[in-house]
C-alpha cells in the first residue's frame, strides 16, 4: 500500500515515544491500620473492616506458622512493597520463612480463596496478585520484585522455624506514578460529586506509569480505548501532554501490516505491538489526535501523525459500502463494551461517522483537505433510517436490538438532531428490555452522549448513580466493572480477576471539570 | 572464668577465618533427560522413572495451563537453577507465567504433595524445596535467586496466558562447591565398594561449600559433630585443609559465654555461633583439631586453638564427679545419635573420655602438659564396672540398656583391651533386644569401632549393608537417616524433610581410604 510509511518514519516515531519516557515519582507510605475482615451482608462489597490491633504495635508483635493479618494502607496505590523481617527467640536464621502475600485493591482480594486451579476465569489467573516467597536468612530485607495495585495486604505466615518468632520491621508501599501530585479539588458543595471527582482522579494517577495503562492490577498495557479516556480526564487534571504524546507515537510506531493501529502496545520485555486488532478503536486513533492537538496546542504532532491518522480510518471505510452499509469482517473484533449480546452494527458505524468527522475537524485544523465525506454522507442516511418509529430509538441489526451503545453513538455522531437523538437516548434508557452497558467504558460514552445532547440531568443522574454508586459502595478508585446489583459480577467469569483501578472508569473528572455535566458552581 | 579468651584473640580467630573463605567454583550442568515418574511397589524409593520425551526435544516443547515435566540432571548438586522462558502465540506476554518448581534429591520429592499445613514434621517445612514464582515478561530470563540441592526439577505450569504457549530455553543447574574436581577413584574391583566410596566423595562435595554444611537441603550449617566427619573423609579425599581450619577458627572465634564450644555456627547473614549446645559436641572439638594437625601438620593452629580446646572439655569435666559418674545437668542436650529411648549415659561417658585421650594426644603433640588425668582415670574405672558379666555388654542407666552406642564409644575410648571391646559390641550388634543405632552418625562410630578393635569383617559387613544398602537402593549420595525396611522413615515425623546429602553420612571414603576397613588391595 504506497501510503504505508517508511520504516525510517517509524523509527523516528519509536525514537520520539522512547524520549518521553517519564520518570516515575515514588511515595513512601506506612500501613495506616491492622485489620481483619468479617463477612458482613449488608455491605455491597460483602466484608466488614475491624481493627486487629493499633498500627503502631505491628514492630513489636511476633508472628509464628499459621499466623496472619491484613496491612491497610486506606487508599489504592499502584507499587511495590517492602519489610525487614527480624526474628526474635533461639538460633534465630536456622530455618526459612515462607510467607504468602495477597494485594488487594478490595476486601475480597484478601480474603477470599485465589486458587488458579479452581477459577472459571477465561481470561489467565497468573493475574492473582499472590505470592509465596521464602526468605532464607533473619534479620533480612525484602523488597519484592513485582508490582501491584493494592489498598491492603494480607501477610501469612505458611511456616517459620520452631525456635524463633518473625517480627515485621519497617514495612512500607512504595507508589509509583508519572505525576507528581494531585489537581486541586473540584469545587463543589456536593460531597459525593466531590468524592466522585477524587476516585476519578486517583484512578487516573494510579493507571499512569510510563505509559497509560488500562490497569495496573491486570494487563497493564496501553489499549487505544482506554487512552483516549484517559487522556480526556488528563487535560483537565494532570495536563501532562507528553505522556499521550509518546503513547500516539507509541501507536504511530508500531503499525500493523496494513498500516492500521494496533489495539494495543506493549512495553516490556521491549515495545512491540500486542496481537490484538479492534476496529472501533483503530479508528479512534485520530479522535484521540485531534482531542491532543486540541488540549495542547501541538499541530506538529498532529502533522507528524496525519499519515497514521489517514492510515487508521482505511479498515472502517473499507467496510462501509458506496450505499452506507457496515459490514466488518466476520473475524475482526468490534468492542463497543463487553456486554453479551450487543449487536454492535449500529453502534460502530455511527462510532465510525463520529471518528471520520473527528479526523475532519484535524484536517480543518491543520489544513488538509477532507476526507471520506461520501462514506460520511452515505453512513448518516443510512444510521438515520435506523431508526424505529415506533418505539421512538434507533435499532441494530437484523432483529432490529435495541440498545444503550447505538443511541449513544448515534448521538455523539451528530447523526441526526440532538433533540432527537435526547429522545432515543431517553427511550432506551427506560426500556427495560434494552441492551445496556455492561462497563464504565460504554457507561461513559453514554453519559457524554446525554450531556451533549442537552439531558444534563440523566447525565448528573447517570453519574451519580454509577460512579457515585460505585463510590458509596466502597470504591477507592473506580471499578472495571460495576453491578449494583452484584458485587461478584465480572466480565471474565471471575471477580477475583477483575481489575479494581481501571483506566477507562476514570473520566467523571473530564465530563464535570470540563463542564459537560454543569453543576452550578 | 580466667580462662576466658581475650575478645582481642576473639576477633583474630574471626580474622582468621574470613581469610580463608574458599572461592566457590562453579559448574555448569545441563538436564539428561525428561521424564515422569510412576509409583512402583518393588522399588526401594517408591517411584520408577519414565522418559517423558527425549531431552533433545525440551527446547521445541510447548507448555500451558496445567502442564508439567520432570527434570532428571542424572545426578545430585548443590546449587541453583535458571532458564530463559520465550513464547509463541499471539500476544506473547500479554501475562504473566506462575510456575512451581520442585527440586527434589529422591523421587518423592518430585511425586507427593509438599503441603506445610499438613505436615507432621516437628522442625520447620519452610525447607521444603519449592517455589512458585510469577514471571511478568515473556520473553525473560530466570535465575533463581535460591540455592537447592537437587537431582530432578519438577516443573509445573501453574497458570499462563490463554492467548501463547511457552518454551523453556537454556534450562540449566549451576552446581557450587568449594571442591573444584573429585579425587582419584578408590582402587577396588568391587563394584558395590567402589559406589559406596564414590557415592560419599559425593555426598562431600556437596556438603563443601565456604563451610563444610551438614546438608545443603535443609539446616546448611556448620556442626561441630558433623565437620569432625566431613574432615576425616576430607583427608583421605580432597585434602582440602584450609576449609576444616577456617571452620576450627568459626567455633573458635564465636565461643559461648562460658567459654565452652557451641554446637553450630550460622555464616548468613551474620557469622555467628547459634543458640544450640551439646555437651559430646563440645569435647569432639580437641579431637577435630587434633585430627587437622595431625593430618595437615599444622601445628601452630594447634598451638593457637589450645586454650579453646582446654575450655571445650570443662563442661564435660564438670558432669563428672570425683569418683567418676557422669551426671550431666538434666537440662543439657546430649546428643550421640536421634534413637528415641537411647540411654546416652555410658556412651556419653565414653565419648568425653575418648576426647580427653586425644586432647591430651594433642597436648604431648604441642609439647602441653596432660590434663584431666584424674578424670580420665575415675571414669574408665566406673565406665569398666557398667560391663554386665552375664549379658557380656556394657549397659547404660538406672535400666541397664544395652545399646550400640555404648560399645561404640566404650570401644573406641579404649576403656577396655579390644579383644573385651569387640565381644562386648558383637554382643550387642546380635541381640536384637539392643537399643540400636537410627543414623548414619552413629552407624559412623559403631563401624570404626568394630574396624579399630579387628573386627574388620563385621565393619565391612555394615559397610556394605548399610552404605551399600543404600546405594543398592538409588542413593546419589548419602541420606541423613536410612531405615533399610522403610523408605519413609525420618526423624523428624515427615520423610518429605529429611536431607538426602548429609555431611555425617560421608564416612565411607575415610574408612576405606584410611585402611579402616581393608578390601585386600
Amino acid at each position: 500500500m504506497s501510503s504505508l510509511i517508511p520504516i525510517a518514519h517509524l523509527e523516528r516515531f519509536r525514537e520520539t515515544a522512547a524520549s518521553l519516557i517519564p520518570q516515575l515519582i515514588e511515595r513512601r507510605e506506612a500501613p495506616k491500620s491492622i485489620i481483619r475482615f468479617d463477612p458482613c451482608a449488608t455491605t455491597y462489597l460483602r466484608y466488614k473492616p475491624s481493627s486487629l490491633f493499633p498500627v503502631e504495635e505491628l514492630e513489636s508483635r511476633l508472628w509464628g506458622k499459621g499466623d496472619e493479618f491484613i496491612i491497610d494502607f486506606e487508599s489504592h496505590r499502584t507499587g511495590y512493597f517492602s519489610f525487614d523481617l527480624a526474628g526474635e527467640g533461639d538460633s534465630v536464621g536456622d530455618a526459612p520463612t515462607r510467607l504468602r502475600l495477597v494485594f488487594g485493591e478490595v476486601p475480597g482480594d484478601v480474603v477470599e480463596t485465589l486458587d488458579p486451579a479452581k477459577s472459571k476465569s477465561w481470561i489467565s489467573t497468573s493475574w492473582y496478585p499472590d505470592e509465596i516467597i521464602n526468605i532464607d536468612e533473619c534479620p533480612s530485607s525484602v523488597n519484592l520484585p513485582r508490582r501491584f495495585a493494592f489498598r491492603y495486604v494480607r501477610v501469612q505466615v505458611l511456616c517459620g522455624s520452631k525456635s524463633y518468632k518473625i517480627r515485621f520491621l519497617n514495612v512500607k508501599a512504595t507508589a509509583i506514578s508519572s505525576t507528581a501530585s494531585l489537581p486541586p479539588p473540584y469545587q463543589t458543595a456536593d460531597d459525593l460529586l466531590r468524592r466522585i471527582d477524587q476516585t476519578s482522579v486517583i484512578t487516573l494517577r494510579d493507571c499512569m506509569t510510563t505509559i497509560f495503562e488500562d490497569g495496573p492490577r491486570r494487563d497493564r498495557r496501553l489499549w487505544l480505548g482506554d487512552l483516549r479516556l484517559q487522556a480526556l480526564a488528563n487535560y483537565y487534571t494532570f495536563k501532562n501532554y507528553d505522556l499521550v504524546k509518546r503513547c500516539l507515537y507509541l501507536f504511530a510506531g508500531f503499525p500493523r501490516e496494513d498500516g492500521s493501529v494496533p489495539a494495543a502496545i506493549f512495553e516490556r520485555p521491549v515495545t512491540r505491538r500486542a496481537g490484538d486488532y479492534i476496529l472501533d478503536y483503530d479508528v479512534l486513533f485520530g479522535v484521540t489526535v485531534l482531542d491532543y492537538v486540541e488540549a495542547s496546542g501541538d499541530k506538529a504532532t498532529g502533522h507528524d501523525l496525519w499519515q497514521t491518522v489517514v492510515n487508521s480510518t482505511r479498515n472502517s471505510v473499507s467496510s462501509i459500502s458506496a450505499d452506507g452499509r457496515f459490514t466488518p469482517n466476520k473475524n475482526v473484533w468490534v468492542f463497543l463494551d463487553w456486554q453479551e449480546g450487543l449487536d454492535r452494527t449500529t453502534g460502530a458505524h455511527a462510532l465510525i461517522v463520529f471518528a471520520l468527522k473527528a479526523v475532519n475537524q484535524l484536517a480543518s485544523l491543520l489544513g488538509y483537505p477532507a476526507i471520506h465525506t461520501d462514506v460520511i454522507t452515505a453512513s448518516s442516511e443510512t444510521l438515520s433510517s435506523a431508526f424505529d418509529a415506533e418505539k421512538g430509538v434507533f435499532v441494530s441489526g437484523p432483529k432490529r436490538q435495541v440498545s444503550w451503545a447505538s443511541q449513544a453513538w448515534i448521538a455523539l455522531a451528530d447523526i441526526v438532531p440532538p433533540e432527537r437523538a435526547k429522545v432515543a437516548l431517553v427511550n432506551a434508557y427506560n426500556d427495560p428490555s434494552a441492551t445496556k452497558a455492561m462497563t464504565p467504558y460504554l457507561f461513559h460514552y453514554v453519559t457524554e452522549a446525554f450531556a451533549r445532547v442537552g439531558a444534563k440531568e440523566e447525565a448528573m443522574s447517570l453519574l451519580l448513580n454509577y460512579w457515585g454508586g460505585m463510590v458509596q459502595n466502597g470504591a477507592d478508585t473506580f471499578w472495571e466493572a460495576y453491578d449494583p446489583a452484584d458485587s461478584m459480577f465480572s466480565p471474565y467469569g471471575d471477580h477475583l480477576n477483575n481489575s479494581y483501578c481501571h483506566a477507562w472508569s476514570c473520566t467523571p473528572a473530564y465530563l464535570l471539570r470540563s463542564g459537560l455535566i454543569p453543576t452550578g458552581n
